[in-house]
């Protein structure tokens, strides 16, 4: 942490603010210029360094952060990558996975055509919503269990493994019945109570970039969950809040590669609602993968004109297995593959997420 | 709604669109211009228009919606103003209320200490956090339960009601207890579960806007409660996230009178978030209440330089009570007046919040 | 400065910064930590410190500036409150000043007119537009020197100083035989060979915020102007642009006290612009006043619904009478006042701008 | 256009407006719903319709523009892709062209040496700055005509042919001599007086993305220049300004296939500049050719810890040449090519501007 002086702060604020840094357990390392003093506060120490508090001392201008304020989702501290297992494959590995479904589990019939559609287009995961997060309390929102219930169908049917979001602390456990993947939805990207329950489970979690969240943010919430004890954690960029209004988010494009040098945490690209467009969706799923994505994860809807959510940045099938082809060309050009299918249907739930 | 064709749309996609509008149950009025053919949908139905849908026909080039997506939280069907009843006042009225406290609740003596200051200074209303919402899990999250208690020991002392945070819908019944006002973070403010949790108590709401939520957004966030039973619901201005990083946030006072024009229900601004820093926290106060809210939210700390969350945006007492005063100023210049404060002690939560 | 090493950085890559830092003439002062070598960079040399060129250097992970990169703007250097002269008046003075008119210049009785009805409702000054910056081609683009001749005549029956914006170097000098006051548009905020050009008059300039420039910046261009001789600069917020949709633009309040606390340059607020919105102008006005800054500008049309340009943010005079009444409580309340008209009218241009 | 009545309008409101419609020569249709009355606005007249002007009369809640503002940038009425002519190749057509030099050009030696190695790593044209804009009037401003002198000289070498940045109208003749490519600068994408000139001149105009003009702005922005008869516009996405802070600028990467749809004009990304770190800039050249842009262009500098301006941002040479063969890899993918190089060097400029 750095302590800027103003230049008109006296010889006893500048020792006060000393004495504290000492007090705090740090040193503290004065640099003495003709305008400003600056003092270097360096060390270990079990008293927790509030640079806010510091901020408001008498004669002080500004306090600056140094070191990065997470410690497991950092590179720095973990230098290989984190490969989450998936059903047979690692995300986060050479080999790029591919997310697939539709934005709401609509019926039991539905899901599984889907799923079977989608395996066949080339995905390596099925995504579905069985608890919706909407806008308006009037909008449809979701099956809930049985829901649950229709995708774990699909994936008997299919071997492709479930990824489905949890909105609450309360559905933790139940959601953990079903699912392989518990993915926390952008607006509860700061629930620190879901956080903190996910982060207690042993199910990977795939954690979506809150639509304002800085960078930094998003690998602190994945602190969150790593602190609590779970590791497998992949990240989500989502797109983010700008002023462009041609777009329904701004993808941000250039949090792929910063997410890549700064943690080992796989990084997967949603260019659904990351655009909002179904017309763009392709383009930026080529855009993420050549970034350096390690996966996408994609609307798809048979008939989107009828979908319950999210119809107009759905992709049809045909157009899905047409992003599959192109997407692959494309990690190919860059040194990567898309990851091989599940060989065999799994049975239960849970057997990706707890062995590896 | 309204569905604009492309130029370029033929003759069948034109009546596909309508065919599917009165199949919805709705009307089409048809505008054919030199470039674009514009359909009109009016009407009312049981099934919900979904304009992402008919976005997705083919031949459609854009769909508008015309009405407000809210209905109990708007102004055009409740045109009256609504009245939060707090403890004798009322927020939503010609009086200005002040909520004022501390960021966290540290101690017992701490709390009390600040209470019996902010009723001297002014306040009607006494905030303080038990739970905390922390960027990082290795910040200080709250005393928990212990701190709610102490909060209605300082409520006992000083006769001010409670304004408190609660997280996760687990904690809503046992902040009940305790608490006047339950406040819904900005963090949480699309938190869905949390939302039909407090909409589903008959405690008064203090809705923060989410961080990057547009104001009709918030809106919507209030609609979930109101829509769940609770009509007693209070919106919170407390800064957005932009491109500025001269202050924490950026004060959007103009959501100050497009909210009063738009709902029924009062606006509150939160000058310490929506700045980030002391120093300008009284401006933003006067010009909160200059361009029409009915309240105030201030954190205030004895000593800034201490405090274990939010010191570097607290006031300290002396300076808050310049704020009330410089505020109460204000407030008459614009025909409105500071809330009496409550005359006696209440023993009991609740009170102000069961019967009105 | 101050340059932050990476944590594997090298004794041998340390020594190269400390080497650079002397060979550009400063002071290197060593804080080494568990993590991170800090190196403060103090002293004083002729040859400019680029934080750029360190951040290249092997082993370096960032490059912190500790001054504010202006000189002639910051109240640190210049501690009292500019005064900027303004027919009889000063902008900058306890006195607030307020700028009405129509956004564009559209006939020679137009602004006769209103001149003379915004004199009567207590304006200090009268704002017009002879070129107008729109965003499309085919917009009316302002009548060009004969509305400056309109607004001379409009200055000689009223006695209002003009307030007019110039758009391009080639266009200063012309504009300086009519105006008073040289506006910068905020599309031109950054528009450095014009900040040059009017920086070498020796006219007052208005200095309009870009939409998206942060409060540095707004000084940086201000720099430009006064490191050209001149010194007659007046900052103007008009709203910045955020996700917010609601209104045109989001005012950033926060930049009234920010703006005071930095420099010592007057702080004028356009709530015209900064809402788009009529309806929300005379509440914003208010606020701005209330938050301390130094006057207003303001658009008026009498018949708004046939404005060439700006029609939805204008305030039809009897509107804008009522502003005035409202901002005089206000300021009354934060111990300012209205300026005072100027008594007799002025026959000539730059009278008020040349001598003070 | 559609005009939205408020529900309360009344009967004669909406009469006025379709008065007022038909006094303008548009048609006027009604659609009268249970709570809103929508008049749609057709067909043609000389009159141009003012949204804001409606937007004021009395009843009206709202006014939507249906067609795009633009016409001469648009697809609608130009479906076929522009090529934009640059020495032997084409801007705009299957074969992608990298534009790559220095951010400021430092000396004759200097920009010779970088082109040589520019053309050797595969570049199509060089950049480099002659009049550079700058955040503090003490910095580097470039060197000038004699800095267009040494470009020139260098394209004399390589036959690579110049773009560089024209700041001012005053300018624009003298620039013209040497460049082959005019650079409109993001900070003066609305300087219309500036757009007008370029507008007039016939050499290819590289027009910058305004860090917070929105897609549509920039189109409008090229209107301008289109609109005064130079057909030859290519449009440079350069990163956003958002709320995030990790980069320097936001890549808006979802720009480049809505460009693609919205207009037939060639669409460039700039990776040094929308990332502002020379680490991220080969992963976002990588996407952007994925995603569908049309060419590149790159800061380069063979000593960016010397460099006089973007240093931070700007790759070594070696690292370019590995963009290069990454990017070939990537454009390949997507059924693309790099340009040829210019085999003869061109001895004059404007031989690749005036004829094709």
């Amino acid at each position: 942490m750095i302590v800027v002086m103003k230049p008109a702060s006296t010889a006893q604020q500048i020792s006060d603010v000393i004495a504290r840094v000492k007090s705090d357990g740090y040193d503290a390392h004065l640099s003495q210029g003709e305008q400003h003093t600056i003092i270097g506060v360096v060390g270990e120490s079990p008293t927790p360094l509030r640079e806010e508090n510091y901020g408001t001392m008498e004669g002080v201008e500004k306090v600056m952060r140094i070191s990065a304020p997470y410690k497991l989702a950092s590179r720095h501290f973990h230098p290989h990558d984190t490969l989450v297992p998936l059903n047979g494959s690692h995300m986060g590995s050479k080999k790029v996975l591919i997310i697939a479904g539709p934005c709401s589990v609509e019926s039991r019939e539905q899901i599984i055509d889907i799923a079977c559609q989608m395996k066949e287009a080339g995905a390596t995961a099925l995504r579905g919503g069985a608890f919706k997060p909407r806008t308006s309390p009037y909008s449809f929102q979701g099956h809930g269990e049985k829901a649950l219930q229709w995708m774990a169908e699909a994936r008997e049917r299919t071997g492709l493994p479930i990824v489905t979001e949890v909105m609450d602390t309360a559905q933790v456990p139940m959601v953990c019945q079903y699912a392989d993947v518990l993915q926390i939805g952008a607006r509860n990207m700061q629930n620190y109570s879901l956080l903190h329950a996910v982060g207690e489970s042993q199910y990977p979690v795939l954690l979506k970039r809150g639509m304002s969240a800085t960078i930094q943010e998003l690998l602190m919430a994945a602190e969150y969950v790593l602190s609590h004890g779970n590791r497998r954690v992949m990240l989500c960029e989502r797109g983010i809040r700008t002023f462009e209004t041609a777009t329904r988010n701004t993808t941000d494009i250039n949090a792929v590669p910063v997410l890549k040098s700064l943690t080992h945490l796989p990084v997967i690209l949603d260019p659904s609602h990351s655009t909002g467009h179904w017309a763009y969706v392709t383009a930026i799923a080529r855009a993420g993968i050549a970034a350096g994505a390690d996966g996408l994860i994609v609307e798809v809807h048979p008939h989107p004109e009828e979908a319950m959510s999210d119809g107009g940045q759905s992709l049809k099938p045909e157009r899905f297995a047409q992003l599959v082809r192109q997407v692959s060309a494309v990690a190919e050009a860059v040194g990567r593959q898309l990851a091989p299918q599940p060989m065999h249907p799994t049975a239960v739930n849970g057997t990706t997420a707890v062995h590896d």
